[in-house]
């Protein structure tokens, strides 16, 4: 049976909510996504894994005779077959030992999750600050922590030196660890809040006053003082979430079939295959983004400047821009996600922008060019940040209103229940249960974790980032920070709650509440934009890390890891991400000196976004150009009509743009849209032609595109740290401008 | 059995020669081509082709108890097996009624084979006038006809309109027709002798006195004049050659096999699905160009000035210019042909020219600049026409030694029969003949063309060429072309012969021949360069088509065409060319007004090449720069000695360069060597992971790719005359041009 049916039961139409967020999963991180680096649309890889998969799993389909529900679900989940293997997968593996907490634990395990979060960590990085549209990396790290380890054992096992075989829980902890690492690389903020505070994006937005420069060493005390907050603070209440009431989690779930698939023998054949792919394009990849390099003297050089459909395109930034990356990202978001950015390109710098632009010294003064804030970029920032807050609040109060209300169910079922004398349904041995759920149960009950423990760890590490915080960032006074950290633990449960109903996290949107409360407290006097930007970086760190951490819990409990090993393993992993994602961070920033300019090849868009809120926040709309609030306003209800049509139109709500997805180019520009709707137009014809083969390499495809076009920055930036350039400009002209540069050159 | 057998009883190291010539079918034509813009490397083709296509001949080998010297020649052919099917093919196709000599003269036939002597008019006079480097395009041809036609009667079935069905010896009308008309794109001169009279190539040479700039009129009346009396001369000896002589010519051959198979069950499904991958290469190839086409504002923009391998080598003309033309063309031409292209270009722009320039100012005047030819540019322009005189002069001798040598034994051999009281071996009914040689002889014996009707023709045309031609070149006397048309007939006898021998075809050979013999008799003087290039281009046209006809009669031979009908396709194909060719080039022309010119996208190097020997032969070496005649010497003596050398290792002889084949580059550069590896290397990296694909289709693909670029330059040269320039330059600068270029336009 399907977990979720029993809560359905009780709320019908969360169906639709249901079906709303699986395409809302690839949404631009900063909003709406449960940590969105790594958990963008795993609802979708896994229905493709899992096709291929099923067979493989040898699974006797537990919902053969599902009710009527289940296959109302089916129809209107597309693709979200979560089918209940539960009572054939564990039978699958009962012969196999499950090892103790301790030695799930290998040494092994954190030297590959160690060099996963490297990799992950560029690639999120890098995203981050090209557009912040960060897909799910979920089957790639899976599929190449699984390939590393298993190579390393093969090869153990050749030379009979194999003292422990690999398991699939020792693979949930490396998947546990690396998932942590580079989520740091997201929720540290350095594409939004925390490089929002730079002077490179103070100059660039409307207040000046206060900035605060990154620099390795406060940035890493800062990610060590909140990051583990978040893990404490949800740690006692894994039994209630995971067992009780029997939360999704569809990215955790996800992730636990890939690996529980990837350690049967069909399952493993695959996997093989599927990692051959990856290396395949990921070697393309790395060896285009090489090729690239050579041709890119400067930003307007190269393939990234390639006007291919014409320069009058090119100059509103409509060009397909040959990069790699942002194709694989076309290949894994859904379809909708791909033609909502490129129909938000096509609204904003196709139509509104050139329209707005003849009105210059009307709606603003002439001559202030492209780049300033009271010209046609605060159209362009201030509008995007509209559509951001219309969607973003819409859903927040959506999910808010879901969770209180399946909340407030699931305690009066317990309480009902807790009246009847009947046994303990969680007991292991209650013949009620599937002999999956039994296992399972039994294994996750085994290893406790203290809950004075939990407490104890979450007051400590709060009174030391309590101390330690003021000292980072004087704007933010200590009893700021009290009382964020008093409110704190409630929005985590909420935000791991909602996000095991519906696999969305809110991190970024509780993160926007903050800028504007700390912000507006503060005032504009003493720091406000630094103090809510700091804030926001204390909230989301702390709900971003609660929901990663029970999405982990529920990849433990199925795939029988223990919560002690994935509390460890989160723990390990949170330390490597903030050692590793600032030291990455800093490799961008010292590497290329233009990070953050709206024309750069870094342009970071959420860091301006972010900071312009703080400044909203903090001191209101009046510096706007002319008629911007106006349509900031237009296209802020617009956000929340367009949703509520979506909801209304149920199933048929698939076809409607997502707002959020439409806003990034409003900034940036529609060039990277393009990229990615090349990488749909790939999938599509390749799903014509073989849909098998498409499903199951698909991911692997993309996987390869993304992390070599990811890894291919480390070496470029390292080559820009020592001053190595690219020795050859290719140049686009017209025709006009060529001919006076060949005079000019006296050719 | 091997039609040669009998041949090779005779002169058995025979065999060598013949492999020799296998791997220089691929030569650039203006030297050794039987006509070769068509006929490059049919054997390879017919190899790849048969490999497929043997089965569904159903063909009993005649030759599996073939004596020790088949199997010899099988052993060194090295993919030559001209496996005997006659024994069995006619049977095939014993049901089936052979039409009526009139009736194999359909109109549809020439419908289709004039659209085709477009499409392949533009693809050799764009291959003319880029490098000179002509692939055979037989197989395209035969493909595009073939389904042509079939489309056509299919439609024409279906809607019961269909009165003749489509027959092998109408697609062999075709061919022939395809073949004679895009044949004088090649020998009408228009990339070598024609173009060297004009304006623009005497610029360039050191003899700027005498030239005639092309006009269409003169030009049509030119080839309509000196093109039909190669068919004149040798249709009297067709029974000779095909019959008694039994020579193989063998892209005939190959060519008539291809047909057979199109017109066998399996064998046309296969050719449908070689349609298909051509269509879709050629659709790429066109759109790819298309593309392309935007980004060139100048010659020195776009993808053909990438500089794919850094800037220096490109200075050298080192790279990759994305051009799909000579990447199909690479992938045609045989291994050794394209590697010694790029040898050629390494050694000459790699090494020689390099260290020669660093002799400026001592050897050669400082300050000519690139293109003077008493400065750098005479090293490249002579040294190339050394290694094309030596290989061509050695490859005279000895096509000419074996043809007067098999000759002298052939007529022995009739001599010794004839003494001999036996029954005349050709008459049909001889039991000694296979079935098919006696269908086949039966069929090619019941159409005459009458000897009278023959050498009046000839005599006819003869005078009023005699009476025309002065008209149009003043330089060259009327008692000039009374002695080329007396001993012409002679060598058409013997160029037909030897290709009958060894599919090389000295056309150009005999052509430099007249350059200078009848420029030297001229003298400087009296208009001697003009003088030899208009004599060159009298007995080119003659002695190239009589090797055409007679490989078209051996085709029709072995697909039971009628001679009358192989001599009217001849004819009409001839008109067409005449025609056609003229209004191409006059397109190319008109369009691209830098045609010509060494750095331009058409430099034609052969222009250059043919009027410089005619200087040669007129004035001398005397104004050559300094060490250039000894290079010149060396280079010559190397040019013979490496031919030697490769006849000597026999079989292992494939493995040494072709100087011919290194030639050109010395003069062009290497760029489109590069593009023809890459050719060579994706059939090599297709041929490792699908043998059987891969030769199935590969020559599919080449011709599409070809196709494809060629049609381009038709709607490119109408883009370019009506004035439509592409909007956009590409534009490759150093790090620090860009740097100077950005502050001039004010970035």
């Amino acid at each position: 049976m399907f977990p979720l049916s029993g809560l359905h039961h009780d709320f019908g139409f969360g169906f639709n909510l249901f079906i709303t967020f699986t395409f809302s999963l690839c949404h631009p991180p900063t909003i709406n996504t449960r940590h969105a680096p790594l958990q963008l649309n795993p609802l979708k890889q896994k229905t493709k894994f899992n096709n291929q998969l099923e067979s493989s799993m040898m699974a006797q389909n537990g919902s053969d005779n599902e009710d009527e529900h289940g296959e109302k679900l089916r129809e209107k989940g597309s693709g979200m077959r979560l089918k209940e293997e539960e009572g054939s997968v564990e039978r699958v593996f009962q012969h196999l030992l499950v090892p103790s907490w301790r030695n799930q634990l290998t040494v092994r395990a954190f030297v590959v999750s160690f060099a996963l979060s490297i990799l992950f960590s560029f690639i999120v990085m890098k995203l981050n600050l090209t557009t912040g549209i960060i897909p799910s990396l979920n089957v790639s790290a899976g599929l190449l922590g699984f390939f590393f380890v298993k190579t390393w054992t093969k090869f153990l096992e050749k030379s009979n030196f194999l003292r422990q075989p690999f398991t699939r829980q020792e693979n949930t902890v490396i998947q546990t660890c690396v998932v942590a690492s580079s989520g740091i690389a997201f929720s540290g903020g350095f594409g939004s809040y925390l490089f929002g505070m730079s002077e490179e994006i103070a100059n660039q937005s409307t207040d000046t006053s206060d900035f605060k420069d990154p620099k390795l060493g406060w940035i890493i005390a800062f990610l060590f003082v909140v990051s583990f907050l978040g893990l404490f603070s949800v740690v006692p209440l894994r039994k209630i979430m995971i067992i009780d009431f029997k939360l999704t989690y569809p990215s955790g779930t996800a992730t636990a079939h890939l690996i529980n698939s990837f350690h049967t023998p069909q399952g493993a054949k695959l996997a093989r295959k599927q990692v051959k792919m990856l290396g395949k394009f990921f070697s393309f990849s790395f060896l285009w983004g090489f090729f690239q390099w050579f041709y890119t003297a400067t930003d307007q050089c190269g393939f990234q400047a390639f006007p291919s459909l014409g320069l009058k395109a090119y100059e509103n930034r409509f060009h397909f821009d040959f990069s790699a990356i942002y194709v694989g990202v076309g290949m894994i978001c859904p379809y909708i996600i791909n033609i909502s950015v490129l129909l938000g390109g096509i609204l904003s710098w196709g139509i509104m922008w050139p329209l707005i632009k003849t009105k210059e010294g009307d709606w603003f003064a002439k001559g202030l060019g492209d780049g300033n804030l009271r010209g046609i970029q605060g159209y362009r920032v201030f509008i995007a940040i509209a559509l951001i807050l219309g969607d973003g609040l819409y859903n927040f109060i959506k999910v808010l209103t879901h969770t209180l209300w399946g909340l407030y169910h699931q305690i009066k079922e317990k309480q009902r229940e807790n009246v009847l004398p009947v046994a303990d349904q969680d007991s292991p041995s209650n013949p009620q249960l599937s002999y999956d759920d039994q296992r399972r149960i039994q294994l996750f009950l085994k290893d406790q974790i203290p809950t004075w423990f939990a407490i104890a760890g979450y007051v400590a590490i709060a009174a030391i980032s309590t101390a330690t915080l003021p000292h980072i960032f004087p704007q933010l006074k200590w009893y700021f920070i009290i009382v964020i950290y008093l409110i704190a633990p409630t929005l985590a449960f909420c935000n791991a709650y909602g996000c095991g109903l519906t696999d969305w996290s809110l991190a970024s949107t509780y993160g926007k509440l903050a800028i504007f409360t700390i912000g507006a407290w503060a005032g504009a006097a003493h720091g406000g934009v630094l103090a809510g930007l700091a804030a926001c970086g204390v909230m989301m760190n702390i709900v971003s890390t609660a929901s990663d951490l029970m999405q982990d819990f529920k990849t433990g409990y199925l795939t029988l890891a223990s919560p002690r090993s994935m509390f460890v393993s989160q723990i390990i992993g949170t330390t490597m991400g903030c050692i590793i994602s600032p030291c990455v961070f800093w490799i961008f920033y010292k590497a290329f000196p233009d990070l953050g300019r709206s024309t750069s090849e870094y342009p970071a868009p959420y860091a301006i976004i972010y900071r312009n809120m703080a400044i909203l926040g903090v001191q209101g709309f009046g510096f706007l150009p002319k008629n911007c609030l106006l349509l900031c306003y237009i296209f802020f209800a617009a956000a929340v009509a367009i949703n509520l049509f979506k909801d209304f139109l149920g199933k048929k709500g698939r076809f409607v743009p997502l707002p959020m997805a439409m806003a990034i180019p409003f900034y940036i520009g529609p060039y990277f849209a393009i990229d990615m709707c090349v990488g749909s137009l790939i999938l599509y014809v390749w799903e014509r032609i073989n849909k098998a083969k498409a499903d199951a390499f698909a991911p692997a495809v993309a996987s390869g595109l993304i992390c070599g076009d990811g890894i291919w920055t480390l070496p470029a930036s390292i080559l820009a740290l020592v001053g190595v350039k690219p020795p050859i400009c290719m140049k686009f002209l017209s025709r006009a401008a060529n001919a006076r540069v060949d005079a000019f050159l006296g050719n």
